[in-house]
């Protein structure tokens, strides 16, 4: 496999559960690598305290040959940061036609910047953001847990275990069986 | 509130999901405040590839009186290692009468060392050590995704939001209508 890089955004007080399941399975049970990336300096905590050494920054990185996704979870920090280093950083994915999946915070972060004006996607956050009457994608806009169109995931807060599902559809992470039944057993937990 | 740390034990490729929604609710919506602690060095990575800097270590920890929790999320380092140093710790902390939770491979470990031998528990890793023919445990073993037993909580890998909830119940984390709401939330989704 050429593309086995999967980047997580990682952000002050990202959300810990939201992108746990896809990089757990995809780090350890795949041959897709996940890295962290973030812009400023090189660490971060996470909204449960965690204290992270971040893998790659925004502006040095250039392995976009080997990128097969990037995930941006949810956090605590994007409701009042524009992150418009970020943003930069998600255009030029975008523009490569990889892969971009985000969940809570990371979806109202790509609506912010206009990455969902074309794209069917879902979003809890995004309620704030049609609160404050800064929303002009209603058409667009599908009530679900999550939602993949045109290359783009989109994720309510509620969804990690679907945004992982459809994360290992979109990468082909293994056979539709062994997908549909991981997706089962971690929905509907092993004894019932 | 004088008990108010939680501790979160990490090993070597410790499983990212398990811990993460209790972490993250903890720590940035209540009072209790998330440390993480190890053995060895002061580095883990996770499953996940998330290098994690750790905040205590095992054989200096003395903040005994503020201790509300210990944590045990699994991975996969637990089957290969005892883990004695992290055993001597956790009779501490059962010695003074403080609640540990336990998940996946957490569980197997207390199994390992004898601290499910008089307490109700469960957990889908115990299934090696009774092939192994290690497990004496029959008698109290629960057919259950999460069991609460004697301020030991044992749960199985694919029941992370239940691990959660029991915790937040023990911890009284907050008011018993909202613990159900979150939990309802979060089992069955935002979106039906």
């Amino acid at each position: 496999m050429n593309k086995n890089e999967i980047l997580v955004v990682l952000t002050d007080k990202w959300n810990d559960w939201e992108s746990s399941y896809v990089m757990a399975v995809a780090n350890s049970f795949s041959d897709y690598k996940v890295k962290t990336i973030t812009s400023g300096d090189g660490e971060k905590e996470s909204m449960g305290g965690l204290k992270a050494k971040v893998d790659c920054k925004i502006d040095t990185y250039d392995n976009f040959d080997d990128l097969a996704i990037v995930i941006i979870p949810g956090g605590l920090s994007w409701e009042e940061n524009d992150y418009d280093d970020i943003a930069c950083f998600i255009k030029k994915v975008i523009d490569r036609k990889i892969p971009v999946a985000a969940i809570c915070g990371g979806s109202l972060f790509l609506c912010k910047h206009g990455f969902l004006n074309d794209v069917k996607h879902t979003g809890d956050c995004i309620e704030l953001f049609k609160e404050q009457k800064k929303y002009s994608g209603e058409k667009l806009y599908v009530e679900a847990q999550v939602v993949a169109d045109q290359g783009i995931i989109t994720a309510n807060e509620t969804a990690a275990v679907e945004f992982a599902y459809n994360i290992f559809k979109l990468l082909k992470l293994d056979t539709d069986e062994e997908i549909e039944e991981w997706y089962d057993t971690f929905k509907n937990g092993a004894v019932k």
